[in-house]
Parts: structure tokens; C-alpha cells; sequence
């Protein structure tokens, strides 16, 4: 593996998505630098790239603190120059709006939304002082629809998609890649296996996105030279309805 | 005028747009409750109504403050049964991406989408004990474009929408109309037109929305049978491009 | 009934929506000009607001021609001036892909969408000549989704919704007002009640539109001041969803 | 160059990004057949390609008939299986709505609307037959917004989209890959740099997408795998207003 000295951050590093995320780049010889509530539950990830050659650091973050958000990120471009960001954390919550408290709709915009503002605006001031990089958010069903208890949940969805938006509109001039990628389907992981599974669905559901598929569509879109950039791109598993 | 025992609260009733529509359904013999953050400054309606005939109480109100919407709405509905809720609290602010501010973000969302959800479901817990009413929200551009510059109003705006779908989707069923109304231009307020002006633009700025049509595509909303309900409704001028 | 001297045209005056249109506006004092492809059907509407002391003229005409659409229009502006176009031709049809012939793809075009680019084509012409008038289109869920098996309609209803947008663009301007009414539902009809009566469904099926509500949503379109036109406005029932 | 037994069919394979589709795919190894009305203007690219060790069939093709269309991709598939059909005529053009003449109306739509129905529904009858196969649609900014002169042009990419979508939701559930690819920008052609250039523009002007960033495009959507399936996909250069 070549390694590149270049950085990427990724705010929510989940076992799915965000792991995914940071064995595709690693694997592309960047340097990961990847945030989540409790970092030691990134110890795994951090021996997999480590075993294959790759580099990655592993952090405990509060992405609804700022200072921790903007301590992170400097840190990964202190690194080497940060080159992406994603923003991956995820707050799905269905509620009937009678029983979505203040706290659950605040907190849920704090982790959805907020913390995406400021994990865009931090980075975007990275590198709006060397002309380049990418800001790559992870949208969800959510971030086009208002469904049926879902206020909390696609309030921030749609919240962090009008950050994404205006964030393009100012910085694709000036070099600087914002994009919004919509996961328009349930997504292959333990959690949701069991919730299908709890609701009498099958052991082996179908129509799952798997993880890797999403950091492959991620890789994509970090592949792509600025004289064709894509904003918004969904996917969906092929039986999936929509 | 005769009068009709039924209530109509205006969270966010400003100058322009709130008194309008307190004027229109106060004419058309609701007891208008409005509040704003100084009560006070709603004097000049209050007499204005009353001298016409009308019903209306005044009130101070931190649209931020869950606590206040709740008793503020409560009241609303124990003068008489609250018939409609309009949503018309602003938070018009445009900066780079680089000075949004924690603050500014955290408050626009506050004032603009937070209290709006916050209203939403207060107006519905009333509402849903009779199984009928109207619960409606003001939009604008931001609601359907991230401009640049509008990371936050925008986020609040399309998270309000967020709302307001999810509501609607969970309460039309049981007979409560939720529906937005994207004003898609400038209001015709002292405000705008200061603005204009110290653009060096005109002191009779045309394409700017009368404050009056607004209140009356409120009216038309709130006329409308259940069989045949609009949830998205935009309006502009003649001359707006969009 | 106090007459006014202005014709409404109604290309498309079927049973249902046209007829109600029709009684609306004519009870409003307007001269209503209806084509349908059979006029001799339109008999028993004709006597009707007759009756009630309104004024109507029926034609046949196929909208698929544009000679027959212009010669249609000209004469209802002969009358009196044109105030108010509107375009009522449906062709719904469901077939999967593989079954939707080329003659079935293409004449549902030109019943939906040619026709109506005629219609708005030719009523711009007699309106712009006077700097006043309305054109509206009737539209449906399919103008929004192209849902499976709507190939034909999808894509006739897409394009008159596109018609519609560039008219109303290049005419608002000049004080003509284009608007398009996005019917989401199911219509309170014979044809549609005996489908549902078909497929096992009750008699007296809940959560479709009457036709008069359409009628009154297009009258309040017709009314609304050149300050806060509504491009689009979308109606659907209570129960409905989306 | 591995040669893999499958054919991709180019209908409306022009001097850019017809070529670069072709180009790229014949360098992956599979069997382009393209069509465009003359043929004959393929032949520089059938040289360049069969240089590089490609193989093409260029054919003469009207896609505005059926028999033509049909004929083509049957072709196509009886060399070896039809991997991919990409639908790329275009018909941009714009006039006032009064000088929009029936005959310009009707044939942007035959060529951008009807000939892609066409091509579509044959394609899927091919690929239904063996379970898979791949159909990708050339959107374009009058795709998504019916702007000021476009009736004609817009109406057409409209009802092409809604073409996709009806395909996409009855087609995917069943492995063929649906997809409309939205170039929301110029695209960097010696006809748009003249029209530039007539217009004061400069000689090297910016903000055009390279036909090969299209052609780039489409092979990312070719090589998505089934479980993470995109149906919209927008492009636009890094500087584009949107």
C-alpha cells in the first residue's frame, strides 16, 4: 500500500457505515482519522486497517460539543491536510408527535443536524485556506420525506440537507466538494437485522444496503473530478420500492 | 360581526403577516390569542380589532420556551375551542458559511423550527382531544432552496417543513389539517424596503407580497373542506422569477 | 345572477370536473365556452345552468387537433374576452411496460400534453394581445411520480407540468396567470367508484375528491390578487396518502 | 484488451458524449453498437476505437421510429447480450411560447421523449428475457426545471423522466438497472463554445462538462452493484450556478 499524505476525517464512525468508510480509504493509503461517542469501540476497526498496512487514529467524541468537533478535525489535518470529511452520525427515532418530547426532538437535532453544521463549517475552514477538499454528508429516506413519526428525525434529516446545500452553493466555487448522499434504504446491520427480525420478518431479510456498498458509492463520489461533481446521489437496493 | 366561539392563535403575530391574519379572522368573527416576544407592541392591533368589533388577546410569548407555547395555546383554547394554530415566527439571517455562529444556528433553529414543532404538537394535543382543527406553518424560499449564505435559516426553514409533513401525514387521518405555506418572495414590510433602499434600489419597490394576500391565502386554507385539503401552498408575485 | 362580460374556456369538459367548473364559474356570471370530443353530451349541462340562468356554449372539438383547439378558443374570445382557460383532458391509463404500444404512448400524449401546449399556446396568444387573463392545468398524481406502469401517463402529465412551468415563467411577467392544480386523488366519479367496486372495494368508497371541491379550488386560484399567484397548488382528501 | 461477450447500445451516439460513452465502454472490453441519424459521421470513431483493439458496429438510425429502434437493439443483442442501452438524443432548443410551433413541439418530443420510450421498452423486452441488463437516460437541466422558452424542450425531458422512473420502479424489482443521469451544465462541445463565443463569451470559456466526465458517470453507474442501485444522478462543474 501507498500511503498518501493526506487525511480522512470521519465525525460518527459507526460499525457499519463509518467503518466501512475508513477500510475503503485506508485501503486507498489516507490517513483515517475517525470520531465516535466511545472511541474504544473502535479498537477492532484499528487493529483490521492496522493488519492490512493501513493507518487510522481513533477518537471518543461528543459531536453536539463544537470545541470536541473543531479539536478533532484540527487534529486530522495537523496530521496531514485533511482532503474529506464525512459526516456520518445517524439519529433515527419514530415517534407519534404526541410523544416526541423537547428533549428527544432537540437531541435529535443535535446529533443529526447541529453537529453536521459544525463538522461542515470546521472543515470548510481547513480548506477554504488551501483551495481543496471534500465534505461528504450522509443523508437517509428521511432527508426527502417527512414520514408518519418521523418530526425529530427527518426535521434534522432535512436540516443538515438545506447545510449541505448552501454549504455547496458557496464553497464548489471555490474547490471545495459538498455532497449529500442519500441511503434511501434500511441498512445491513445487526440492529436492523434484529429489529426486522422482532417484527416477525425473516433471519435473512433482503432489500438491506450493505455497508461497503455505501463506502464504495463514497469513493465514488470522492473520485470525482470537479468538472462533473455530483451534489445529491441516492441509492437503493434493487427490490427496494420507493 | 357575529361572533363564533371559537379561537385562532397566532404564535410569531409581527407587524405585517400576524397582524393580517388576526385582522382577516377576527373580521370573520374568531377571538384571535396572539403573542409575540413584547406583548406590549401588540397594542396598536388590539385597539385596531377592537374598534372594528373584534375579540383579541394579547400576548407575551418566548416562541422558544416550551413552557410559554403550553400555556399560551392552552389558554388560547380554553377561551373557546382553538380552531387554528398559524406558525409565523422568522429568523431571516444570511451568512458565509465561516460566521454562522454556533449561536446564530442554534437560535435561528430555535425560533424558526424548534418552536414551531413545539407548537405543532401542542396545537395538536388540543386538537386531537375534539378531533378537528387546523394547524398551519409559515414558509418561505429557504424552505425549498439552500442559498448561499442560508446554512441556518435554511436548516430551520426545511426542518419546520420536515414537521410539518410528518404531522400531516399523521394527522389528516383524524381529521386535523397541517399545511405550509412557502411565501416565495419579499414580504411588503418597513423592513424590506429598507433594505432595498440602502441597496440603492427604488422607494416603491415592486414584487413584494402584501401582507394582506398572505392572510388571505390563510383564509383560503382554512376554508377548505376536508375532502379536498392542500398541504403545500406557495405564493409570489407576478413578477418574482423563481 | 349578475352577468359579466368574460367567457371561461373549458377544454376538456367532461362529466365531472368540467361540469362542476363550469356551474362555478358560470354562476359567477361568466360565459362559459366547454368542448369535449362529443359536445352532444354536454346537452344535459348546458340545460342545467341554463336553467339557473347562467350562459354556456357547448362544442365538439378534438384537442388533439390543434386547428380544432384554436378555432375553439377564438370563438369563446369572440364572445368576450378570454379570462380564464382551463385544460381538463385525462387519459389514464396502467400498462407494464412491455404491454404500452407505441399508438397508446403516443395518443396519450397528445390527449394530455400536445393538447395542452395547444391550449395554453392559444389562449397566451388571445391573452397577451390584452395583458390579462389565466390559463390553469389540471394535474395528478402522476405529474409528481412515475409510478409503475405509468409510463404513458407519467410522462404526459411530466410534460404538461413542464408546459405549464415555462409559461408560467415567460408569462407571469406579463400579468397572465399559469398555474397548475395537482389533483392527488382519486375523483368522485361513476368510472372511478365502479373500479373501485370492481376490484371488491365498498359502494360508497371514503377518500375521494368532488368534483366541486375541484371546482372551488380553481375559483380561488381565479381570485387570487396578481401579488400572490400560486404556480402550483396540490388537493387531496383528509385520508388520503402521499 | 479482454473482450467480454456483451454489447452496449448507444441510440443517438454523437460527435461528444455518444463518442466518449463508446470510447469508454469499447476500452472496458464490451462491443459498442451505436446509432445516430447519419451513420456514416461514425466512421472516425469506429477507426479510433478499432485502433485502440475495440470493436463497433456504427448503424444509420432514426430514433424516431420504432421499426428502426427495434431493429437496432435487436441487433445489438444478437451479436451478444445487451449489457447496457444508453438513450442520449438530444433536441435542446428554446423559443418564446408563440413561436413554439406544433411541429417543433412534437418533434423534440419524438426525438427526446418518444424514441426514449421506445428504446427503453425494447431494451427491457431484451433484457427481461435473461434477467438482466442495464438502461440508462440522459437527463438534462429542462429535466428538472421548466424554464422561461423551454416548453417544447423541457416538456419532452420531463415526460423521458418520468419514462425512467415508471421503468425504474416496475424494472428493478425484476434486475435491470434503471437510471437517469442529470447533466445540469454546458456541455463542452464545439456547438456550445460557438454559441458562446456569438454571444461575447470568451474563447476558452469555463463551467462546461468534458464529455468524458459524462462517459465516467455512466460507468460508475454501470459497475454499481444491485444493492446499492442509484436512479438520479446529477452533474455539474465545480463553478455552475444552480
Amino acid at each position: 500500500m501507498e500511503h498518501r499524505n493526506e487525511t480522512v476525517a470521519i465525525v460518527g464512525a459507526g460499525d457499519y457505515i463509518g467503518a466501512e468508510i475508513a477500510k475503503k480509504f485506508a485501503a486507498e493509503g489516507y490517513t483515517i482519522v475517525a470520531g465516535r461517542r466511545n472511541g474504544e469501540k473502535l479498537t477492532p476497526l484499528v487493529e483490521q486497517i492496522e493488519a492490512a498496512g493501513g493507518r487510522i487514529f481513533a477518537r471518543s467524541q461528543d459531536a453536539r460539543e463544537p470545541n470536541d468537533v473543531t479539536a478533532f478535525l484540527n487534529e486530522a489535518d495537523a496530521l496531514a491536510p485533511l482532503a474529506l470529511t464525512v459526516f456520518n452520525v445517524g439519529a433515527n427515532v419514530n415517534f407519534p408527535i404526541l410523544e416526541t418530547t423537547d428533549r428527544v426532538f432537540r437531541k435529535v437535532w443535535e446529533m443529526a443536524c447541529f453537529a453536521g453544521f459544525v463538522t461542515g463549517r470546521e472543515s470548510a475552514r481547513l480548506m477554504l485556506a488551501r483551495g481543496k477538499g471534500k465534505i461528504f454528508f450522509t443523508g437517509a429516506t428521511a432527508s426527502r420525506r417527512g414520514g408518519k413519526g418521523y418530526a425529530a428525525f427527518a426535521s434534522a434529516k432535512f436540516g443538515l440537507k438545506a447545510v449541505a446545500e448552501a454549504m455547496a452553493r458557496e464553497l464548489w466555487p471555490q474547490h471545495i466538494h459538498v455532497a449529500h448522499l442519500t441511503i434511501d434504504a434500511g441498512v445491513d446491520t445487526a440492529w436492523v437485522r434484529q429489529i426486522i427480525k422482532d417484527r416477525g420478518g425473516p433471519d435473512d431479510p433482503q432489500g438491506l444496503i450493505p455497508p461497503e456498498a455505501i463506502a464504495d458509492a463514497y469513493w465514488e463520489l470522492f473520485c470525482q473530478p470537479e468538472t462533473a461533481w455530483t451534489f445529491e446521489k441516492e441509492i437503493r437496493p434493487y427490490g427496494e420500492t420507493w
